[in-house]
């Protein structure tokens, strides 16, 4: 598998038009800043609006793509999914945690506004991510919607995204070896992307378990991949490329691929990753070249 | 209506058996500590067992006992509403916040543990409470399931529980009226109240619109009741008694039902919401007996 040297015009179009559409639909999801509590919905809309690549969105529309499902379905798994995101950035970025001032080119939220309405803001978008998914129909079948709903909740909680942190937490300053990095970032970044995968072709018609173990394995590979070109691009970029402080998990001494591998062993880390995302797609064929873009689109970004 | 005197022993051991099996029925529904990662599940566990009186899961257990709902359903969606009760104490205690050192006779979670994986702890008993309501069957039919779900969400996000402590935030050194200070209770503490009536209710054959706006009702007067009682004991009570910080609300220079109206005047109000939380549920007859006693039992708690 060569490695891909840039993304064809009709998957720019088809992402731009999608983080476009999807930025309107979290504009009317989220909670209209005139309606009470009006600082804390004011505050859940800056932590959210207008900021990131939407990597996971996209992932949700690539993998809905791949089986005919309505659009509109996968919006509202799309916004539950980046909901979560957002509001695990709010809480990381909090003095207690990662204490980070910039994010996506503007101050944290506990910067723009105080320490106690980012823990608010966080743990209301959580809540509101859960309140997307009930409120919107996402399947013809209601035990099939309540099986998503779980599958969030689990790539959320203790076992998935926050006990990642939790571990991350406890690697400061601490030698990991690659495995066990690997183990931290399957949980702390891996969990929500592979929810973002499944989420979104489970809103079309029922796949098979071999094709579910499949699109998993896609996910749990571009999941890593993504990290991977995270450490490196945090390692090689700057703060105003970037949009948040770079350099910053060498300064808090934080293990990364590249402490642990070195840059060049990183970025072939990342290329085999993708490589194998590409061959865990190879028996969809057609349909699944949107979840193929995502795959060289996370490879690609910024280097 | 009288004022009641004391409860009656045989609602002593209703609750007391309650409280002992749903004690029991939490420890299994947590991730068990040996389970990785072992500190933050740890944390998880310290900031839930063995604690409190489960004023909300005995709400949702005398609900389930007015329609004769199964105990094991009306079991898991009362763990969900104590851990969303749990994970708001987590981080309302937090330095950012309320800044309190004891709860339940015990060191608060981030004093116990640390300030980060205080925050991970509420983020991931959030997350667990949706998971137990999408992993356990609730309702016979899926569709009423997601309903529940989405009530609690709502009344756990920006326009329930945690939309009121924003409210409580900008209240601190304010002067509020007495439908402002209602106004924020009936979400910080109110919302989830209610809940726990209605999910329990909820979990047995379907009530119809009628009987749940009672329920509704009763349940918006005893989660009233409650904030009333819960201020007359922060004036009156010692911290030891209390097993938290006592008198807190008046140094922290916020107002409170006892510090707008005065203790005589706030006792009687807490009596006039007793009494028109049984009268909401004079309609039901005998099978509401277990939730007339909850509202006495509110009531009667330490004054």
């Amino acid at each position: 598998m060569t490695r891909p040297k840039m993304l064809g015009i009709d998957f720019q179009i088809w992402a731009s038009s999608h983080q476009s559409r999807f930025e309107d639909q979290l504009q009317q999801l989220l909670p209209q800043p005139d309606i009470a509590p009006q600082r804390l919905h004011a505050a859940m809309r800056y932590s959210v609006l207008d900021g990131g690549k939407r990597v996971r969105p996209l992932l949700a529309f690539a993998a809905g793509d791949l089986v005919g499902a309505d659009s509109m379905r996968v919006s509202i798994v799309a916004a539950a999914v980046e909901l979560i995101h957002a509001y695990s950035l709010v809480h990381d970025d909090m003095p207690c945690m990662d204490n980070d001032v910039l994010r996506r080119g503007k101050p944290t939220c506990h910067v723009e506004y105080d320490d106690a309405t980012a823990l608010l803001v966080g743990d209301s978008l959580q809540s509101l991510a859960f309140q997307l998914l009930t409120e919107h129909q996402l399947s013809n079948d209601a035990v099939q919607q309540l099986a998503m709903i779980k599958l969030l909740a689990t790539a959320s909680g203790s076992r998935g995204m926050a006990g990642g942190q939790a571990i991350d937490l406890t690697s400061v300053g601490n030698q990991l070896s690659v495995p066990e990095l690997e183990f931290m970032h399957i949980h702390k970044t891996g969990a929500l992307i592979r929810a973002a995968v499944l989420l979104g072709a489970q809103c079309g018609s029922a796949l098979g378990e071999v094709e579910l173990a499949r699109l998993d394995r896609y996910g749990k590979c571009v999941g890593l991949a993504f990290q991977v070109v995270d450490d490196v691009l945090d390692s090689e970029a700057d703060t105003v490329t970037l949009g948040k402080t770079a350099g910053k998990d060498a300064k808090q001494d934080k293990p990364t691929y590249v402490t642990l591998l070195g840059v060049q062993a990183a970025k072939q880390m990342a290329a085999e990753l993708h490589s194998e995302a590409l061959e865990a797609l190879a028996e969809f064929g057609e349909p699944a070249r949107r979840l193929c873009e995502m795959a060289n689109f996370i490879l690609l970004r910024k280097f």
